[in-house]
């Protein structure tokens, strides 16, 4: 058995989410199916960000082990998946690892976007891609806002009430707005993020663009551990993971 | 009778393009089921720029004639058809014109964008809006000729052969080329547009970039009045009508 990362870009429009789950099309799905394609047996996928239904990835990460039936180099992997896959999932690298190497195990710094369309007018082109918002949004009020999310935190009010994670604690290391003509940026770096956390964070930074809430209201709001204290959950489809980052790993 | 002007933006993806055809999905074809919901009679739609299948809009018109037996002003005609849309289709405004108006018989300036991902790897995210090229190419190149392209010319060699127009004689007002991060732009003004043409010219600029043409090469493709002097058709999805705009009218 050889244990192959591979590196995976998917527009998430038209799948229930990243992790693999029975009955729906998903994108890990999607690459078991090209993989058992691939190995002529099933094999097990093990993803890095499990990404909701509608949310996209430029730089999503997984592992699984190849069969030694299967004489494949890892770096022909992902020209021997994308035949296999539809074009809305597309797998840019692979690459062996340890045999106990677990993308969910290591210290990682992971960057997302969300994009809102701030136009008076909706635009179908990015409808998939962006979160519209017709009325003029306040991006530096917004840009201030977010800043109060850096470091070390308890993230409740940033999390589902149904998220399972033993620990709310994650350290965003980044965190800013950006307006680039019709599209404001909202950018988040971080060691780890909690279910729906990135797009309650963009809800709640979109209220504060609104003028509904003070930049500085985020303190508050991170002090109270309560998820009635952020904004609504904004919707998915403004939302990609840009980058998946092992701290202390070449790959 | 009041006829009205609509501005639509579109995403080509999932049609067979602008102009109604019988049995097939296309952009006119919805929107007149979305105006025989409105007006409760078959509402006949006069297209602008028959865009082909797979090629976007940002703002392509269309007028039609409203039955004396429905009173809504021009003005919310947007909202009461985008209700009656999908969301890969909206109408972003509505005005009144005069009963002979007819979009295809106006002076006008047409401006086209043709996109190209120009990067070593794929990106589903823009898959339906961009043409792939995995190897660099020569962005000024292509510019310099781009600019050859300007000026009244017969653009025969730039024309699918089985074009019914009457004259292949059209202005381009202007034509450039232009790199924004890993994308380039391919931007054409004229007064009319053949049928392919903004495909056949991009497909010829990106052989310039890949150097397998000069930019001077523009010139002698012109003068050949010949389709096979020029380039392959690149394919629709990088394509967008950007504006269709009146010359002479101020709607």
């Amino acid at each position: 058995m050889r244990r192959v990362l591979i590196r995976i870009a998917y527009d998430g429009s038209a799948y229930h989410g990243f992790a693999r789950l029975d009955a729906v099309d998903t994108v890990a799905g999607r690459i078991e199916t090209a993989l058992c394609d691939l190995c002529g047996e099933s094999v097990e996928l093990i993803g890095g960000s499990r990404t909701d239904a509608g949310v996209h990835a430029k730089d999503n990460v997984a592992v699984f082990d190849v069969p030694d039936s299967r004489q494949i180099p890892a770096q022909k992997i992902p020209g021997a998946l994308n035949v296999r896959l539809p074009d809305d999932i597309r797998i840019n690298s692979g690459i062996e690892v340890p045999a106990d190497f677990h993308p969910r195990h290591c210290d990682t710094v992971k960057t997302y976007e969300y994009k809102i369309l701030n136009s008076p007018l909706q635009d179908p082109l990015r409808r998939n891609y962006t979160r519209w918002v017709r009325h003029e949004l306040d991006a530096s009020a917004m840009d201030e806002a977010a800043r109060y999310l850096k470091g070390e935190h308890d993230f409740t009010s940033f999390c589902n009430v149904h998220a399972q994670s033993n620990t709310r604690i994650r350290t965003i290391y980044d965190a800013s707005v950006n307006k680039h003509g019709d599209e404001l940026m909202i950018r988040v770096s971080g060691n780890g993020f909690l279910y729906n956390m990135v797009r309650i964070i963009a809800g709640t930074l979109i209220e504060t663009g609104e003028g509904k809430r003070k930049p500085a209201d985020i303190k508050d709001i991170i002090e109270a551990k309560d998820r009635g204290a952020a904004g609504i959950t904004a919707p998915p489809q403004g939302l990609c993971l840009m980058e998946y980052r092992f701290v202390n790993e070449e790959y």
